[in-house]
């Protein structure tokens, strides 16, 4: 029976790219008799409540086996018909050409791009143990994962193929799930030895396993890729380590395929001859989507066997937990079911003293204290910066491999898996951040996309925010990340003035529910504004120095330039009277968003305007006339003091007023 | 005499960074016995002729060491004097806060993003296999490493520490190097267990040296990171193996200081009573910048005395060379010495049937197997999407373990190390190119960032260009990855519309000695148009489509969009008697750099302007009065085929007509 349930998940994705015109043929023959025991015999889900917070996880790292993946959720029961399959790739089908998270019911993560769902996939794993640490009754002090007094206790899969291995992002990843001995998660590697351009001889010429040994997980191989038994005992054995396991199982690329083993089976779908015969070989109807009744009763019978008990075990457990612990009020436990509630902060007391200054890294730090006092799920870390972004809960204790009952992490110097483990945590429903310096954003910048694609509120906390910073030269000084950023669709940056606007920032990210948000915070010192506020900051862009009778013209900055464009406007005042307002837009995003009406109130039409930001020019001329309103940064910094560096980059102040001037006069 | 030398590399490492008041005293001196011994025993150099081509390299991947470099170079004789070490981190100095390749002499490439300089390193060492075999005589057919009869043969020194190491695109690299069994490549890996934020035991628990031998590399452990002798000998064995080598070389971060072992001897001065005792215990003067005439001269001999008979050999060995085999003309060797020499491929025949449509990712496949016949150092590869992209040269060989004489790289799905290695080729002085999809130059961009800041003309091929790829999805679907490559400073970016713009395109990029290059092509076929030149791309943006009598209006078109605003200003004057001129910019950044007067003779004030891209509107608003005159998309795509998704972005052609239309009418 096994058999004929993988053939039919084999003929049914066949099928699917076929009618699609495109797809990826060579993972769905290779990799059905993976998914299949995985789903048959391990996946503890549950079909009436599929997004059971402890169900297990399990991510398409291979993104490109999207058809594989539908064809199994469809076989198992998930709410995908027929019609969906034969939907394939199709504008607005429940069967995109890559997993989408909130498309498809039974896609944990939105896949594709090598490497993500990986590094995503450790991201749900740390999530899982912390949920299981903070939640441990604590009665025996057992932390086993045998005990049945956890209320969290799923596994994370992630099924890869060797393009996903090349990836960084995994490797960094994987070294990261080793450090923090993420017990819960199985890896299971699709190994072919063929990538999109042929024999992986040619570009991955290294022992996988070994690889993995060293960063101190469990492995395994399984050499006959179609035994279900062999797979099934990997995993048996893999849940049962006290560290992350990765199970290499050799399969073939296209497998029944007339051109099974090559490259060309990869990406390009079968042959009308290629699909007969193969349908034929498999003892198969030689019809498009023919589905076995007997295989899929079977398929979802066996799911129902393994998963029933632990699902009804655990509700068991969870009502047991409110009762006995939460009195019946599950209010603290609403954070689990349902994106982040809102909070405000907007009332949160000033930590700066009036007429002093204070960097606003340092300012961050006690605002995110403040913050973490208020949402117990309130997590992160940093890329081995925090010691200088300050981005880190002083007032909670680090999350380390021996204790997960803390909320900051230690990412390491690995920016870029840091990104993708934040998804991780934010699909587990953890309000998380992650930080380094500006300059190291471009690390990340693939996975701050799939934390816009998948609409997931993560915040990213980028310090050291332009070519101030000094000596430490080009490589440190962020010129266009900020146009980076800016341009990424569904990405809110944030740039606060002081601590006003540092907490309407944060206020207004603790309200998002589906935008990732970039808080980019200076290290150097500024007093707080008079005229600074922070509910503003909702409105993306205020008036922060009102002209004072008539509006000769109106300089928008951001961040620390905003000091600098009101001592320019109050000086230009006293000495030409010249009679300016000053317009801080901490968020871009959120100001185009207001109402035309609004937008003209800040900024008429009709009156000279000007920007001032230390950074790249790109995606500020639709606030201006032409280039010579712009103040910025458009070619790289330079190692220097932070003075003599503003005056390499015509950034000092005096070089400022004397622009605003001539082009106001 | 050793120990008086690294002393006085410390000594003045520390003086320099007390000067400057900041820098990383931890890797000064807990490194300083490891590039000692390097430097001294090993790093064939020649301080009369500092950019020998066949000089070793040495490539300082822990840039923030640059304290230590530089007092190293001023010892062994580089042209840096005491003034120079006092200018440490100061504007203009020879000394920046990272090393930067062409402020420095000795200074092989630029670093300080944790990773890119190991990376890089891995490129610099292909550079070298394969200058080894393309001008191996081959009188005894000896590939071995050990004969005379070689004019390149050096080696690639790389410095790292714990940070490189959890950096994603060195594991990429180190995979590489491995599978191309990179035997001139030798990692000295200064391992304190300390990272910037403390314990590395809490960020990096794994067996650094078993994954290493897992990617095929030789590995050795130097536990007393004060032993040159030890050093020495495992550097001597490293040199002779077959394959790369690291070498972890146990040290203590900021040894001897009262801060010794922890990560705030990092990155922070030490303080002036920490600088006297350190200098009490090393036995030296406590004045500042103090330098042994005795331990300068010992140092200098030393390196002299390993490199000089090397040199002379090889001098030797390139006269016979250059006399036996080129009759005394070194033409075909001057890219060795000088950055590529411009060719002129204006005239190149079309390989595109008069009035055909063909896949420009296609035509470009053959453009670039011209070029390959005239430029024989023009070498590349893909991210394993050379099917996909067709960005390879066919007429050439690929590069393997087994034979570096070829040209086309297997980068495996290795983005971001491609990226760093191209920027090690391109050190080497090949003209090289890199390609993948455009929606994931994302995982390249801060090589990207590197190739800018040091000024290579690298040429980075993205095809899949817009949302018109459609079934595969958003995740594959680029949206503002444009505006992310325009925004980066001296970076070009090209996006041809034919076969014409392409070969413009690339006559422009082979001109370019000091600036990188990003050709977008498109995976759509696209005819010749009858107006297009190739000339023009030059200028960045030239009339594709003239306006015949009265100018009503102008649509800026990029890319296979020029197609579209062509047909809209036939159908529109057609139709609605709007005269419409198009403009074809292929090359924003090569536009703003003409004439005021250039410009407007193309673009001329006053005259309403559109704009048509298949990406974000980030950037365009230089070029129209308001959002409303930008035709672009400036969210996610979807999944479907390329009409559906074309349709749902609202950018199918009868939408995009009736757009121009309302604009203008």
């Amino acid at each position: 029976m096994d058999q004929e349930i993988i053939n039919n998940i084999k003929v049914l994705g066949i099928d699917m790219i076929h009618e699609a015109g495109s797809g990826h043929p060579g993972i769905v023959l290779g990799a059905a008799p993976i998914i299949y025991t995985l789903y048959a015999k391990h996946l503890n889900i549950n079909l009436n409540d599929p997004n059971w917070i402890n169900r297990d996880r399990f991510v398409m790292s291979a993104g490109h086996g999207s058809a594989l993946l539908y064809a199994t959720l469809y076989m198992a029961g998930f709410p995908l018909t027929l019609d969906d399959l034969k939907q394939f790739r199709k504008l607005g089908s429940k069967t995109p050409g890559h997993p989408e998270f909130g498309v498809t019911t039974g896609v944990d993560v939105t896949t594709g791009p090598l490497g993500q769902g990986f590094a995503t996939a450790v991201g749900l794993a740390l999530g899982d143990k912390i949920l299981e640490q903070k939640y441990f009754l604590n009665r025996k002090g057992n932390f086993g994962r045998t005990t049945k007094e956890l209320v969290f206790d799923h596994q994370v899969y992630c099924l890869c193929g060797d393009g996903d291995l090349m990836e960084g992002i995994a490797s960094e990843a994987a070294s990261f799930a080793g450090t923090y001995r993420l017990d819960n998660l199985i890896v299971l590697y699709d190994s072919n030895h063929i990538s999109l351009d042929g024999d992986t001889n040619f570009s991955f010429h290294e022992n996988v396993l070994d690889r993995f040994k060293a960063y101190g997980w469990h492995t395994d191989l399984v050499t006959n890729g179609n035994s279900v038994k062999d797979i099934d005992k990997a995993i048996e054995k893999a849940k049962g380590e006290n560290r992350p396991s990765i199970i290499e199982i050799r399969t073939t690329i296209g497998e029944g395929s007339l051109l099974a083993g090559t490259n060309t089976v990869h990406g390009k779908p079968l042959s009308p001859e290629d699909i007969l015969q193969l349908k034929q070989k498999l003892g198969w109807s030689t019809k498009p989507f023919v589905v076995s009744e007997r295989a899929v009763n079977n398929f979802r019978r066996q799911i129902q066997e393994h998963s029933k008990a632990k699902y009804e075990e655990w509700a068991k457990e969870y009502r047991e937990y409110v009762n006995d612990h939460l009195g019946g009020n599950t209010s603290e436990l609403d954070y689990l079911f349902k994106r982040n509630q809102p909070i405000d902060i907007l009332k949160m007391a000033s930590s700066v003293i009036q007429g002093d200054k204070e960097e606003l890294r340092v300012t961050n730090q006690k605002v995110m204290d403040e913050i973490s006092l208020l949402l117990s799920y309130f997590i992160g870390g940093s890329a081995d910066l925090r010691s200088s972004t300050k981005a880190y809960l002083s007032k909670r204790q680090d999350i380390t491999r021996e204790n997960y009952t803390g909320s900051n992490i230690w990412f390491g110097v690995r920016e870029h898996a840091m990104g993708a483990i934040l998804n991780g945590l934010a699909l587990c429903n953890f309000k998380v951040f992650g930080s380094t310096f500006l300059a190291f954003s471009d690390y990340m910048k693939p996975a701050i996309r799939m934390s816009s694609l998948m609409k997931l509120p993560v915040t990213y906390i980028f310090t050291h925010d332009s070519i101030s910073i000094g000596s430490d030269g080009p490589t440190h000084q962020p010129i266009e990340q900020l146009a980076m950023l800016r341009s990424t669709p569904n990405l809110n940056v944030y740039r606060p003035c002081d601590e006003n606007e540092l907490i309407g920032s944060w206020n207004d990210i603790l309200s998002l529910k589906e935008t990732p948000s970039v808080l980019v915070v200076t290290k150097n010192a500024v007093p707080v504004l008079p005229t600074s506020k922070r509910a503003e900051v909702a409105t993306g862009a205020y008036i922060v120095y009102p002209e004072k009778k008539e509006l000769h013209g109106i300089i928008i900055a951001t961040g620390t330039e905003v000091h600098t464009a009101i001592n320019v406007a109050i000086q230009l005042y006293q000495e030409e009277h010249l009679d300016l307002r000053v317009v801080s837009m901490p968020c871009m995003e959120r100001f185009l968003e207001q109402s035309e009406e609004y937008q003209q109130s800040i900024l008429p039409t009709g009156i000279r305007t000007i920007v001032i930001e230390a950074g790249s020019s790109f995606g500020w001329h639709r606030f201006v006339y032409n280039d010579k309103y712009l103040i910025t940064v458009d070619h790289f910094g330079a190692s220097g003091s932070k003075d003599e560096v503003l005056k390499y980059c015509n950034f000092d102040f005096q070089t400022i007023k004397e622009r605003v001037k001539k082009i106001l006069k």
